[in-house]
């Protein structure tokens, strides 16, 4: 019981660690030092010059050229670059938030929405020797990223764009970088050409000189302190009539000629808006990722606390009781760590997924809209999981939990933002949401809720049945195991699914007929707005069918039986501990029977009794190494374990 | 709509300002300045020396005086004290617990445990002269205080104790006041006289010099850094043979005379432990206060936000959309909101018990132990909610919620631990539980598990039903609204309480039954721990059962007609959302059809936009005033507010 680092626990760690084990096996190696972990006594303009030697050090490593193609001077591979770059997140948040503005978001934007005239800034902002930021949310508008007010109106007289703000809300912020250390920004503003709103562009505008002094035009206001993420110089960005070259607007999609014509391939400007945004989702895939992270490493800071410390004695034998052998202890932490697997496995599916589409593999016209979709979700998904798993996990180590030499309520502080940045989670749910509703149709694609309305209101609940490869995937595992039709047995997989893709499907068939209903009845913001809780509802159904999958699929790629078996018990406790957490919605949509609820709730206790034996190689799978944990009640079993 | 300041909302702020409304309208004026304020980029030891500045100057405005007794220096104002304490928790939390631990915790332990032999530190202590510690908590006992390790030894060759940690384990953890400031602790440990242990005590015991050194024989350490509270300098303390005289035991309840003889009027060794710890009660009724407290800043900061920031176009009007204006945005924050109305009157409630007891006012013999149950019930019910209602708030103000400035995060960060500190709430929440189950037996008081279980196999199930006036407080409200047997009709006060008690009652009962059986087959700790989950269902029930009905009288007491028709709907939010939230509950044991589930969801959202257009006047109704909000954004409107 509880001896660890079996080899159960190594196969796995290789099954969660996924298609690009060797990068994470490489970067365990690499990050493990103290050089790259978090000093909480910094305060944050010592923490923030910390997090910056420390990306000077990371980017000799060769980590961040995975994340730009070739020509660019890259090495072309982005699934390992998203999943290298996740690692750090084991080391330090600020670290990898920094790492994710510089690399993923600025230089993201310049990789995907430029063109060669914007090669040459490439290299140097992988070498750092430009360092950016990625000035897209103002003070006024993040979720509406459509309506945001930075103006770039192009002056043809001088052949330049004038980047104003022109009001207060129109300012850039929370902008990572735009504090202190950002030379450049790229800057999404309404573009104005001949008088006329072109929509959101992205140009990249110098802020500072190379001293770090604000350059004239521009201001730069520090967001200072913040829940967490201190080595991070969030930032604001004022531009009073600040001049660039016509050339610095990244110019893929659209261009401006010197004349003041403009000229786009894309002519629908929705669809222009929605393709340079979607270009950014590698943003979206890393948060998530990164959020599940720490997520395992709460858990893994937990679990073993668990296992060392004991409160009350067992009057049977006298002996105090270890907390992982309490019920209560057990069915707060294992269900947590069952969704860390899910998430881990459809986590490595989606970024093998965005590998495919990025690298050209995969060229079905459908894949990038459905790889947004999908980054959208389980950056909820994730994320939501971060905030709940951490909080658990401090209150489950008591005083201990608090004391920042255990790291937990850092994770918890810089996580925390997390379910609010790239995409506010309740936005983001909303937008799967709405995907499912109308079916993937591109015209309503547009985030104006009535036209939306108006299409879901028609279109919506015929088009439901349609989608999704899910009914061909229960039908082949019901083959497969040659499972006769008992639609009572919650232990088969088919069985699971077929729960989760009901709940789904009547979710979003209902939402689509409240809609209608209501859309006679009162406006469409209005019946939209009646609806947001169902609709919400529904996308969180689709998440979780998802993921269901993905854990589903990471099941059959184990090869080793033990690993396989228990990988097994813990994918029935995501699913039971999910079911329960929904039977009330089950119940009454008349999905489970009153008598079968009951037999879910006491198969959460049987398995978290099943799986208590195993608590130290689950975490062990989770692939969070011990020299990465820093939580120093875990080195000090004089103090917590007395057996 | 939105007016605010409406009488309305003074009405039903004087009504959750409870039975020492004049103490809190006191310290709003008292404690609005900056000087109060928290000043998050102080350091920690900064900030420590900050917080002990702000308590010599609260030390003079009469506020400690009010909790001790006449005999004693003080004013005898037990309620008052706790009620103008928690008022510094709209100032600064941190400020709030040093405050508890100076004049609550180390100051209740000399004026509860001690006599008059030491009368003369009480003086001294309310005025700062001498600063304390309460030092109970040790690294390897927090929950389990009957089995700290410190032992207190008697030698009667020199008439003093030697006070010691045998083990590593036994060190004093997270003790407020112990890392700098404390000159003496309050110390629990085992008392041994005649080589024989008499179990836990406690005794005055001098630590540090006047110039802060350490004293020989004690070794402090600094806990460092938290989640939170900055301001309060929690540390270690390790004894090495530390000799006091033998008047330093605290000895109220039991004395050692010269020759090492031990007396006590409690013969009972389990009973002196309790009416030891039950003396304390008064830390757990704060810690409950200050937590709600920062739940009402942080809804108040909120809700404000949301009545200013607009996102999307309302494709209806053409205007940008109040968050406030969001369903889902008002169910995140109404039933919050509706739950901190709840709390309110059960705190002022409860400090009305506790002032009864504590003045003699109430000599019912066991007023002292429902005082206790229901203290550790409100504060898990309390600290629980801060926890959520404060995460909730932060991430319904995205990104401005993460900045330090709009003190959100602060907030969240100093509360973290409370749902910790004065009891676990895992541990206080089956403390409840087995209170109910046992009907208050006194011999089974104890927390070992063997007996407990042996009696709750026996005599629960019985006794259950006697418990409690619930029933005649249904049948009386059933005679005054002269309501016929409608039973199904949620909105009447009546079927809401019949509903709450009906769950608390087959709770207890059935896990009863549930031990009984279990424990025939099974040891009795097996039994128990395998019923763990239902055990603390039960005492969430009870607690929630006991937070409606304070939340029902204090709807009587409202005498103007607007105010208390506004405060009706809260309460209906507050038990419509409690039941959707334990829908599945109610269905699964027949006490709700699913069409009256469906029905209660419904509710809900027909309540949240009853309540809309009340919002601001429901957030000033929770007393924080505006000048205590301390949050950049709400004096932003430029930015935020674009109408």
């Amino acid at each position: 019981m509880d001896t660890g680092s079996s080899s159960t626990a190594d196969h796995l760690r290789a099954a969660l660690d996924g298609p690009w084990g060797d990068v994470r096996e490489e970067a365990r190696k690499q990050l493990a030092g103290d050089e790259f972990a978090g000093d909480p006594h910094l305060d944050y303009k010592a923490a923030r010059a910390r997090v910056l030697e420390q990306m000077r050090t990371i980017s000799t490593m060769g980590i961040a050229e995975r994340g730009f193609r070739r020509e660019n001077g890259g090495t072309g591979e982005p699934g390992a670059a998203v999943t290298g770059l996740e690692m750090l997140a084991y080391a330090d948040l600020s670290l990898w938030v920094k790492a994710g503005v510089q690399w993923g978001l600025f230089g993201g934007a310049v990789e995907n929405l430029g063109t060669e005239r914007h090669r040459e800034y490439i290299e140097r902002l992988i070498s750092l020797d430009l360092l950016g930021c990625f000035a897209m949310t103002e003070s006024g508008h993040g979720s509406d990223v459509a309506n945001i007010e930075t103006t770039a109106t192009y002056d043809p007289a001088t052949d330049e764009f004038v980047i104003h703000s022109p009001t207060p809300s129109a300012r850039k912020d929370y902008i990572g970088g735009a504090a202190e250390h950002a030379r450049m920004a790229a800057v999404f503003a309404q573009l104005v050409t001949d008088g006329e709103n072109k929509g959101v562009h992205c140009l990249l505008v110098p802020i500072r000189d190379e001293q770090g002094a604000d350059l004239p035009g521009v201001t730069t206001y520090d967001d200072g302190l913040k829940g967490g993420l201190p080595g991070v110089d969030n930032g604001r960005i004022v531009f009073d009539q600040v001049r660039v070259p016509r050339e610095n607007l990244l110019n893929r999609y659209a261009d401006v000629a010197p004349d003041g014509s403009y000229t786009s391939d894309i002519e629908n400007p929705s669809r222009r808006f929605f393709t340079t945004l979607g270009t950014l989702v590698r943003g979206r895939v890393s948060v998530g990722g990164a959020a599940a992270a720490g997520a395992r490493v709460a858990l893994s800071i937990a679990v073993r606390y668990a296992l060392a410390r004991r409160q009350f004695s067992d009057p049977d034998t006298g002996e105090e009781t270890l907390l992982m052998d309490y019920r209560s202890h057990q069915r707060r932490l294992f269900p947590l760590i069952a969704r860390s697997f899910a998430l881990a496995f459809a986590q490595n599916d989606l970024v093998r997924r965005m590998h495919l589409v990025q690298t050209g593999q995969n060229l079905d016209p459908e894949a990038q809209r459905s790889l947004e979709k999908r980054a959208a979700g389980l950056k909820v998904a994730q994320t939501r999981h971060a905030t709940r798993a951490i909080q658990e996990c401090r209150e489950a180590c008591g005083g201990a939990g608090y004391l920042t030499e255990n790291r937990l309520v850092t994770l918890k502080a810089d996580t925390d933002v997390f379910t609010t940045f790239e995409g506010d989670n309740v936005v983001l749910t909303q937008l799967v949401a709405k995907e499912l509703l109308t079916s993937y149709a591109d015209e309503v694609r547009d985030l104006d809720a009535l036209g939306w309305v108006r299409f879901a209101a028609t279109m919506a609940g015929d088009v439901v049945r349609k989608r999704s490869g899910v009914r061909q995937m229960i039908q082949t595992m019901r083959d497969r195991n040659d499972e006769s039709v008992d639609e009572g047995d919650l232990s088969r997989r088919s069985v699971q699914l077929q729960l989760f893709a009901d709940r789904e499907d009547y979710l979003v068939r209902t939402a689509a007929h409240r809609l209608r209903a209501r859309a006679k009845e009162t406006g469409p913001f209005e019946a939209f707005n009646n609806a947001q809780d169902h609709i919400l509802a529904a996308g969180t159904a689709h998440i979780d069918r998802l993921v269901l999958e993905a854990f589903i699929d990471g099941l059959a790629d184990i090869e080793d039986d033990d690993a396989r078996h228990l990988a097994e018990a813990v994918c029935d406790l995501f699913v039971y501990s999910l079911v329960e957490e929904h039977s009330a919605w089950f119940i009454m949509h008349r999905f489970m029977s009153v008598e079968r609820a009951k037999a879910v709730r006491r198969g959460v206790n049987e398995l978290v009794d099943r799986l208590r034996p195993d608590a130290l190689t689950l975490v062990e799978a989770m692939g969070v190494p011990e020299s990465m944990l820093r939580a120093a009640m875990l080195d000090d079993a004089s103090v917590y374990d007395r057996r």
